[in-house]
């Protein structure tokens, strides 16, 4: 877990959680490497399967948020549909950790390809994803996926560098 | 917590967890409360005192991430200085959960109030948070706020409902 590389200091408020779950935080780095296939391969059911049925995502897009698989395979299609098969994702600064079936992640991520219309387009974004595990398999109840925006001009920062 | 609404049905993968820890969501609700009061006030102080020192907070405002205490504390400050004292915020479809000393909440929040420079404001984000729990009071180590945006046109929306 992440928190491992955190100064541990008893006087703070910061010290590394007593029941630190290093097996779960390397099971949900593992789902983090199986959603990046997925979306590579710009393969929505294999991205889909990685989610519970009651996932609610908030996505950089509209609309405010995504109740329910349906309704975030359709955003994932939207997504896929508009680049070439050439879509990458780089992760970093990635957090980690887990207590018993509760999991999460955080980090930047690059996304970026060809878009059909021609153009190459990439942007970091931040992500936290929450993970329940069922059955002994870790599942994203949650996704919150941004970009920064500037409130005086109302321009979304698509080309921020970490 | 707010699994238990979710119909359980051991057939499909969105089982409430078998130790949902309903106190601790009670006491997390306490905690989004305080902040609540804290912020509507503009006491920085009371704010930062529910954070733990290793924050890492993805904010609407840029920079991508604010890591630490002292540079979250400067984003709360730059944030309040731009509102005369009516700061309010209301929250909605909150989800809150725990397991053990790991915490989360995510929903909607409209945060309104009249600008310094003039003119009323308000607009529905999106927020994540996630806590730890040290000697047996919540902490949050991680928030994530943001609104979604148009990418063709790269505007902010700042304007959508829920």
């Amino acid at each position: 877990m992440v928190l491992a590389s955190v100064t541990a200091d008893a006087q703070t408020k910061s010290p590394a959680p007593a029941d630190v779950d290093n097996n779960a935080a390397q099971e949900i780095r593992g789902w983090i490497d199986q959603w990046r296939k997925a979306v590579s391969a710009k393969d929505v059911d294999r991205v889909l399967e990685l989610y519970t049925d009651d996932v609610v995502a908030y996505d950089i897009v509209p609309p405010l948020q995504y109740i329910g698989k349906a309704a975030y395979r359709a955003d994932y299609q939207q997504f896929f549909s508009q680049y070439e098969s050439d879509l990458r994702i780089e992760t970093r600064d990635l957090h980690v950790g887990a207590n018993g079936e509760l999991g999460y992640a955080t980090g930047l991520q690059m996304i970026s390809g060809t878009l059909r219309h021609g153009g190459k387009s990439g942007a970091w974004v931040r992500f936290t994803s929450l993970y329940r595990k069922i059955n002994g398999k870790w599942f994203d109840f949650h996704d919150h996926v941004s970009v920064p925006v500037e409130i005086e001009s109302g321009k979304a920062l698509l080309d921020l560098k970490p």
